[in-house]
């Protein structure tokens, strides 16, 4: 991981070259589809000691994915130069999570129980792009091998997520991140050496989590793998569980309470735990995008617990810990399931119906619309209104110190723009598939903001994907992988001057 | 009207002045209510020719409302200057819409079969604001004045959100109407009389459209009292009926096909409709608003029809009919209902969730988010994308010819995040109150675009309002007048520093 993204930075310099070389594209794809291959062997081993026949199947799939990725590397390896256009980081964000899900779904199909290849690339589209929706069944009788398949793919989803949220974006200048750019005249002199030392410290963080996660974990009451599994789909805020019930298959309170942590601590920037790592100090409440998160996260948590313990039947511990829990997993995007909270009062549904939408911070593995998103939506009002109170002082919202200029208003205003146009299209859409109007908005959500369970009996948090119309399960395919590339990117590639 | 709309277009000049004073104020007020009261008589002599008791109510009414109404403009009159500060403004606005929809609050109270106090603001709200939800039942069997009462002021109500939308809101700045001032520079100066000719012309607008809705009606088969009702509310985009079932009343096509046309004239800016008297030709697709509208509009009937017309039981005709009535019904925020769309399927019930925020052109008297804020979007969105390709190419977007500036941009996302933020906050807020989700969050919509119906069983195109608890009513009054005042008026005048 360290190597990939060391290449991934060092070919961030902008070219002024029009032409689109689909050569440095390959070779990207193709190094990614080598190191999806290492992460096949796993699975291998795993099913090899469990003495179940589904080795194969991974030994298979590493071998096509090996091979094709050897054979792309090698094609553009005579053609390599250091660096890619703007075009090309475009094209290659795009393809490389198409490309990954594609090959990522290879050992759902030839599986024992194997999927359709939509069910199986839905599967893998939901695990690498960290959503969580699933459409298996049965999971507790699964062989060990498919459940840490899953769990795998969502764990490099989320490396992947972070790297193109520090990398990628930024250089695309998608979503207004420009915000959070420390270099903005002279990025591509000092970006290269830079990169690469946040890159390592990156990644390691990512293992140091997740290995942190796994021992609370098993120190909590998991069993070894489960602890496993559930740590990579924990930091990586994706959602799928080794268990049909979710986390409702765990009884220890002490388990919730591990899982709410760590699902907290993914939502912050994982650039936080590097800053930390580097200084030795951890100074959370420095940066605005995470003092807003976790005062938001506090009011949530609060208000939710207190009308939830004012009903008699329950606890004011039981009711503090299962709000934690669930609204943790909503908010986060991770989407684990602890008992249905759709089952609480019309109240309940109305919240996570809007919890559904807001996200970690950005620079985390979370979805949704992301913390600065909604301060700069905040902000931005309040301006205004302040603004139209006094129209001849010049008013300036800051944000991190630093001004909201107009195209940072622009590029919230068209990443809300498209947002809500793809919510209400998606659900349009689906409802055209004969789902009800709950399944259909929850979906379309669900979908787009990377979340994981919907609302409603049928895909809610007592539900499950499997048993949508093909069609709907690929309009939710497109939906998470637009998320998870926050429109722009795909939205770009889609379009009609981009080709000319 | 005429003289009032005068009044009001001669204090728009800015003052220095940092203090309220609230004589002025309640002047503006008190001459309101003095028109409030005229309006008055024509319900109470329809119940005197009908010999119906309930023109005692209406009489008293217009006695309280006159008397306090010449009282608040004799104690203002002795400090009345020609002018109105800024803040003054703000409050006016605000201001004016409840005291006024307090008043007309009366006659329901003070009815044969008098409604709570609650259901009477609900009902008096929802009307002066346009909205057109009705909490009142077995609507054929009502005397003809209260039935009256209720078109009346809705009618005001329509008259009332033009002269905002065209004086007020510019002058306040508020929901990025600047696109649409012709003079920035020096519009005090020649803001009286050109308002004076502006408003005088479009008061004949607004009665000879009524006129002709109303003839209109008749020759296609209403009674002369419905088609008077009707053509008052269609006018105004609101939508009460004088039926239980709506437009679900009446059997003759050509009574939907006249609705139709008109609910899609009053869409359009009532200046069209000035210019095209003044210059004596209807250039329609000369605005780049109107022109998107109809664009917008053709499309989504086009497309609705022929999924409707694709089924065996229902021919084309009667499924283009069904279509454009009940559409247009939705996107000119108008309400009326002909038959249960919400049967059609699920995916008519998606459609006509997203049609529920669309809205027609600024300076109509449609709700919702309005033909101008979506093109806004659209453009900015297709115009980051074209920035996102080319970094160095300044790319700005146009919008009728005018840049579409850092300004403009801002006050779009700032509207676009409180109607955001306040769909959210009112779906809870209903949720709370026990409502099913689709109810509180199409309730909460309804009002905020001030549509009329909404979905699901109980608030429905097939429902009504009257069984929702009061605390829901009470967040429904709420939102349909902040949809009403386009969020920042009232969000000025609540915030702190405005009354610092």
């Amino acid at each position: 991981m360290n190597r990939l993204t060391y290449q991934l930075g060092a070919m961030l310099q902008k070219r002024r070259a029009p032409i689109i070389e689909f050569n440095r594209v390959s070779f990207v794809i193709g190094i990614l589809l080598l190191v999806l291959t290492l992460f096949m062997f796993p699975p291998a081993i795993t099913d090899v000691i469990a003495s179940n026949p589904d080795w194969k199947v991974f030994a298979g799939s590493a071998f096509v994915t090996g091979f094709i990725g050897m054979m792309l590397v090698m094609m553009s390896r005579g053609r390599w130069s250091n660096e890619v256009s703007l075009r090309e980081g475009f094209i290659l964000t795009v393809a490389s999570w198409v490309v990954l899900a594609t090959f990522a779904a290879m050992p759902f199909v030839f599986l024992g129980r194997g999927l359709s290849l939509i069910d199986a690339w839905f599967e893998a589209v939901s695990g690498l792009t960290t959503t969580g929706s699933t459409i298996m069944t049965g999971l507790d009788e699964l062989p060990p091998g498919i459940l840490l398949w899953r769990s795998i793919i969502q764990w490099i989803g989320g490396i992947g997520i972070v790297v193109m949220a520090l990398i990628m974006l930024p250089f695309l200048k998608v979503g207004g991140m420009q915000l959070f750019q420390t270099e903005s005249s002279d990025r591509s002199d000092k970006f290269v050496p830079r990169a690469r030392e946040v890159m390592g410290l990156i990644a390691f963080t990512y293992v140091a989590l997740t290995a942190a996660c796994a021992i609370a974990y098993g120190a909590a009451g998991m069993s070894a793998f489960d602890a496993l599994n559930h740590a990579m789909t924990t930091i990586a805020t994706a959602g799928f569980s080794t268990h049909d019930l979710s986390f409702g298959y765990f009884k220890e309170a002490a388990i919730h309470w591990v899982a709410f942590v760590f699902m907290f601590a993914s939502s912050l920037p994982l650039v936080l735990y590097v800053k930390a790592v580097k200084s030795r100090s951890l100074n959370v409440f420095e940066d605005q995008q995470v003092r807003g998160f976790c005062k938001m996260v506090a009011a949530i948590l609060i208000g939710l617990t207190l009308w939830l313990a004012s009903r008699p039947e329950i606890s004011l511990a039981e009711a503090l810990r299962t709000v934690c829990f669930n609204a943790m997993a909503i908010i986060s995007t991770t989407g684990y399931v602890y008992g249905d909270y759709t089952a609480w009062g019309a109240g309940a549904v109305g919240t996570f119906f809007v919890l559904m939408f807001l996200g970690g911070c950005t620079g985390s593995t979370t979805g949704g619309m992301k913390a600065f998103r909604l301060q700069v939506m905040l902000l931005s009002s309040f301006n205004y209104i302040r603004q139209l109170m006094s129209p001849n002082r010049v008013v300036v919202a800051t944000y991190n110190g630093k001004q909201i200029t107009g195209d940072i208003a622009s590029s919230v205003l068209a990443y809300l723009s498209v947002m809500f146009a793809s919510v209400m299209i998606f659900t349009v859409t689906l409802s055209f598939f004969g789902l009800d109007f709950i399944t259909s908005l929850s979906g379309a959500l669900t979908a787009l903001a990377n979340v994981g369970p919907a609302l409603g009996p049928q895909i809610g948090p007592a539900g499950n994907f499997g048993a949508l119309p093909d069609g709907a399960k690929v309009v939710l395919v497109v939906g998470m992988l637009l998320g998870r590339l926050e429109f722009f990117t795909v939205l770009v590639v889609l379009s009609r001057d981009f080709w000319r």
